[in-house]
């Protein structure tokens, strides 16, 4: 691939979700912009990969290690959010309503993907719980038949250990209709109701 | 931003269509992957800003001047498309069933944007079809206000060098129902309706 813009689209097309055609908006927009935004996102790809290590209690890709919110005094050490990724650390520190610390598990059990308990690192979890012996850990995998699987076998190894346990909400998104909403969250938002 | 990775969110939420959660998406994507995508990705970033020129001829970005369609002797030289961007070219190109050349606008009339005739620029078109006499001219600007309006400027200019000009077929599109279209796409299907 002699052409350098042909080579950027096929570069991009890697992304998820990312075909041919979003690939070329990508590269032609690259190819208008200036070049000071193509060397800010060339840099920006390296450091990425050169300036991240794993934050060694809870797992989260950061700079430093322990991480911004590991070594923050004003967060609750007493409260851990145990996520599949860090994506979904992302999106609940976007709330900003939970002022706690994190897990991130970098999975879900998945027989389908080949991952089973073994291959789900949960000793670093377990030893974390042992050590600081936490309020409350909240298991926020996803409401996936995985995500459940996983909150359920992550219940039993930690429910030995007396640490008290939560599950995220599951229900109707707020601004849905009761009309459209598919049967089994529905049926889960009525036996799961809430007196008021 | 000290943190690499809300940088590299930040770099990509640059590009057109891509917000936040998107970015972030990509983000932790080249986190992920093997450092050699990211050096190469970036590469392919450096490259197109470095390497690519205009093509002096259909004035397309091109790693040389004059680019690969432009040389390439097999092409019919005697036809000309006229686009308004590259990506009209990319996508005219995938069709494979035009084999003449081409001709970048860069733009199309839109007093919206400050873009009137004096700041599209057609000199090098028009010095073009001086130059080469070619049997046709292809106006293939978009069937918007504005690539029509684009379109007739044109024409106007073009009409009295005496080249044979044409315009794209609009109408229903392929796998569209008539029952669905929008009216004035159907009312130009009826009145430009082809023999059988």
């Amino acid at each position: 691939m002699a052409n350098p813009l042909e080579r950027l689209i096929h570069s991009f097309s890697k992304l998820p979700g990312v075909g041919e055609k979003t690939a070329g908006r990508y590269a032609l927009h690259v190819l208008r912009a200036s070049e000071a935004y193509a060397r800010e996102l060339a840099e920006a790809l390296v450091a990425v990969k050169r300036g991240m290590r794993q934050c060694g209690c809870c797992q989260a890709p950061a700079p430093a290690d322990p991480c911004a919110i590991c070594s923050d005094t004003h967060r609750d050490a007493g409260r851990i959010c145990v996520v599949e990724e860090v994506a979904d650390l992302r999106a609940i520190e976007n709330t900003g309503v939970f002022r706690g610390r994190y897990h991130i598990l970098h999975g879900r059990l998945s027989p389908l993907e080949g991952i089973g308990p073994e291959q789900l690192r949960v000793d670093a979890l377990l030893a974390r719980l042992r050590a600081c012996a936490p309020q409350e850990v909240i298991l926020a995998t996803n409401p996936t038949v995985e995500g459940e699987a996983t909150a359920t076998y992550l219940s039993q190894l930690i429910r030995p250990l007396g640490v008290p346990l939560s599950r995220l909400a599951s229900g109707i998104p707020l601004g849905a209709e009761v009309e459209y909403i598919d049967t089994r969250t529905l049926a889960m938002a009525i036996t799961e109701r809430r007196p008021m």
